[in-house]
């Protein structure tokens, strides 16, 4: 389909290339008449003429914007940052790109037509999007032409870049370490395990630590809900229904942990000498938790850095080199975690 | 001055007005010499020309774009979200902007020169400014002509509409809540008090709630730095060093309060029972604290929310009302205060 120009406008309209540019550009010290504005725009709407460039892509092909697509992948939650990791990841991204001199536009949609719309007209620079996206919608994405960097998603497909940690290694040290501890009933509480994302990942790493320790995976000690502090309350209450069979808990989110330390100790179950827990990501708040949270840290604000640079020197070599970016984890020891008291 | 329009481009290239638009809307059916394009861009940069509408914008005068400045008022700070406050926020007014079809151009950056003409050259159609905004620069976002809302400044100005809230009364309203629980000597413990801020107006709240009560406002009770975390746990060291005087504390934000207790704690002060703290905000981690905190609520989603809707009603009636909304505060009771305990 032949793409409508300027040329187009003014061949519907009935005026000049020039007055359509004119009224385009508010031009203030051309007179046009009212009528003949109105004609223009008319003709506009009818053609759905998009002008997608601006000044600074006319110089350098560049618009100093990078598009970041916080997908709300769990219905009905309106609130992008009601996990923290999200509001780190950003604050890292939008360091980074006004460094660079760049600006966000920022999206937490699930349905991108109107994203995919916005970025095409703004001519984006590059696409962040954190977190796992349908992957239909992800195709659609591509037809913006320009670098796409997939932060923790395991979606391969040579056209986008993508950032991410080790997750299945991060969620086996996890484990792990509660087994060192003596324990060997352990929980697994996590958000949506779902296609391409993390947490299936993790639950991996949870099963293969515990079968290296010759320690059965039990169908019950396996708790799934939203990536939320509320989910973590009603987890607790869940492991209370279920009775508190395991004295040990590798949860997947910090946010999560926060509910589940609240939703156990409300109950008088003591965190660590009950049921100790492992945490990740190390989200400034596990520090703050009661106790301070022993947890698997991700370099959250590394990750947003390197998002960004991975776009701009996509952006800027225009060779499509995929390039697959993997941050370091390690173990954080602090308060939550104890030695299994019966222990021999 | 004349505005550059897509004539003088042409003119300056020696080409027509259609050339340079194909040039610049990449028309891909239209066969254009290299050395013509190049010539075009060069006109362009010379001129300095720039297209500053959408499409959407074209045929509704919208551009269904929002720029949000969070201004990074403490220096060295790159972590927007540092406190949890402006991650509720923008949520907030991102899920309120969505509703409507909007995109936020987000930016964290103070020095707004280049923020400016991003946001001109995208014709956003509105700009929230998230806290206090140096004064000059104010004036100079005036020359965006769109609806300009300040959340949580003081700066009184007809040509912005602001959202806030009571902080004088929410202040007063925590000192008095300590003092009837007995305690007479209250330290105050904020971010930086400047001029236009929330802090100032803090701060006078809870000196008329000591002097309605008879007592003294004493210099050494006084605690100011930045709202962080870490800020938190080194006033916990300076309450220490000067003394412990007080028996309890107001905390303009509870990102500090999370540090303070943490502070105090670590050193062996038991909250509430030995320092009683009520903090100011309401964000979420106020209540994974422990113990949870007693603290006034501000609704952080509601500001988000009007802050969005107050953009979009004036960007739609094109009459500039000065609008002037301000959210109700209450207390809420949790586990962080105590009555004094040597109290007759």
């Amino acid at each position: 389909m032949k793409r409508v120009g300027i040329k187009d406008v003014a061949r519907e309209a009935g005026v000049s290339a020039s007055t359509v540019s004119y009224v385009l550009n508010r031009t203030p010290t051309e007179t046009i008449s009212p009528e003949t504005q109105q004609r223009v725009m008319e003709a506009v709407n009818r053609l759905g003429y998009v002008p997608n460039l601006n000044a600074r892509s006319l110089s350098s092909r560049r618009s100093n914007l990078i598009g970041v697509l916080i997908p709300q992948t769990e219905p009905g939650k309106e609130l992008m940052f009601s996990n923290p990791f999200y509001g780190e990841l950003l604050s890292s991204i939008e360091y980074t790109a006004r460094q660079h001199g760049y600006h966000l536009l920022l999206s937490g949609t699930e349905e991108d037509q109107d994203y995919l719309g916005i970025a095409r007209t703004r001519g984006v620079d590059g696409v962040i999007i954190v977190g796992t996206y349908p992957g239909a919608n992800l195709n659609a994405l591509k037809s913006l032409e320009v670098p796409i960097v997939l932060v923790d998603s395991y979606v391969k497909d040579e056209a986008f870049h993508t950032i991410g940690i080790e997750d299945k290694e991060g969620a086996r040290m996890a484990t792990r370490y509660l087994i060192e501890n003596g324990h060997r009933s352990i929980a697994f509480v996590s958000g949506s395990i779902r296609e391409n994302g993390v947490n299936i990942k993790r639950f991996q790493g949870y099963c293969s630590a515990m079968q290296e320790a010759g320690l059965a995976v039990e169908e019950d000690a396996v708790y799934s809900g939203t990536v939320d502090y509320e989910y973590g309350i009603a987890a607790a209450q869940e492991f209370l229904s279920r009775g508190r069979r395991q004295t040990a808990a590798f949860v997947t989110a910090d946010v999560i942990t926060m509910g589940l330390l609240r939703g156990l100790q409300q109950n008088h179950v003591r965190i660590p000498e009950d049921v100790s827990v492992v945490s990740f990501d190390d989200v400034y708040l596990s520090q703050m938790a009661y106790p301070a949270l022993t947890t698997i840290h991700q370099d959250i604000a590394e990750k947003g850095k390197q998002a960004v640079q991975l776009v701009l020197n996509a952006a800027r070599s225009r060779e499509h080199h995929h390039t697959e970016c993997i941050l370091p984890l390690r173990l954080v020891v602090r308060d939550s975690v104890c030695k299994r008291r019966d222990e021999g």
